[in-house]
């Protein structure tokens, strides 16, 4: 692994194959134990997940937006940088405890976590209130012109991406531009989106911090090896 | 109307109620007959919707991305400023033909102009070819200080981007940073976004050319008309 980041895998609960068994997570303490496991791992698979509750799959109903009360009427707040990336997939900076509430009308099922830094105390309570599972591919957020995105973890974290069984899902990095936009970026490649498209995305949300080695990184992604995933999701479905 | 810009229904065909049934469009110079026409009419309504073609509703399955050819791997060019806004709900600039390859993927059922400009003849065709309706609000492109976003217009539109009988939609205007930002903020509201969040987003697509004129205009937009409007839709479903 190229930035020598140490990960692990604690997956303290697989998802049920009885998919409509109810249980109930216990989690104590769950970063502190998956930090004593890495130590422990000789072979540490490149992504974290974590999953902190599991969801009662006899309510999949649509979630509702909560009714507006009165002087509450324009809430919610979307997680810096956020926006929609195709059906059942978003992007954002960091989210913190002011986004929980707009988080909740997104129902979703997985976050694709780029940070490698303990996932937050309030972030991780409520993704166990909300049964969302957690994949953390750790990158480190260097700055030009020592950048380097490790293009296994992109390919991984992607793989997460294109599987639909963890859809909704928000992906986020600190600030919602670099890492997150390479991923995006990689995603776009798979949807055949041209070059200048694809960069053009990015600046968007990068803006006047966007980087040419992100770009050049987005360029030479090899996307052959993932040709075989199926694409059954596009932009959208009439 | 507060733009003084005629506009006319010219709404050739409407949507078949027996909606297995496959009807052929006519369509001769439909530009200059919706402009004969809007010359008999005293009061205009505020949209123009020309439905270019009857669409076979027996075949609803998702449009497939097409096979990449040796060459032609990154090929697909969203139109400038694209972005996804919500589930079924598309923004961007004006397409051009260069960008209908990529409009394919999107199965629109609908497309809104803001653009008061004749529709150009190559889009017609496109639309025509892919049954498309297109709505069109025509919404003068001023420059600062002498903005004058028709608020009532602007409520027309939102209508029709709220009736998911018309997705999957996209809205356009010229470049995607002004109108169509004007529109979606004020989606934004009815999805009661805070108002930073909304400028955020606005600021993202106007960039260099955000206007405090729209700013201001999405803030004291009036929501409480529409609000008896179903918001069936949400940000995603799981």
């Amino acid at each position: 692994m190229r930035d020598g980041t140490p990960r692990i895998e604690v997956q303290l609960m697989r998802m049920a194959h009885q998919r409509h068994q109810f249980e109930i997570a216990i989690l104590s303490n769950l970063y502190q134990l998956s930090k004593t496991t890495a130590n422990d791992e000789q072979e540490a698979p490149m992504c974290r997940t974590i999953e902190v509750a599991v969801v009662d799959y006899r309510d999949l109903s649509p979630p509702e937006v909560p009714a507006p009360v009165p002087g509450d009427e324009l809430s919610l707040i979307p997680p810096l940088n956020f926006a929609m990336v195709d059906n059942g997939i978003f992007r954002s900076g960091f989210p913190d405890s002011a986004n929980f509430a707009f988080l909740q009308t997104l129902g979703l099922r997985s976050i694709i976590c780029l940070c490698p830094e303990p996932y937050p105390q309030a972030n991780m309570e409520f993704l166990k209130a909300e049964g969302i599972r957690l994949f953390q591919f750790g990158i480190e957020g260097y700055k030009e012109p020592f950048v380097n995105i490790p293009e296994d973890t992109i390919r991984e974290a992607l793989k997460v991406v294109l599987d639909v069984k963890n859809h909704p899902v928000l992906i986020h990095c600190k600030r919602g531009k670099h890492r997150t936009g390479c991923l995006v970026g990689c995603l776009r490649k798979l949807q055949r989106w041209c070059l200048s498209s694809i960069f053009d995305e990015y600046q968007r949300f990068a803006a006047a911090k966007a980087r040419v080695s992100d770009q050049r990184f987005m360029e030479l992604f090899d996307i052959f090896s993932l040709k075989h995933l199926p694409m059954s999701f596009s932009c959208s479905r009439r």
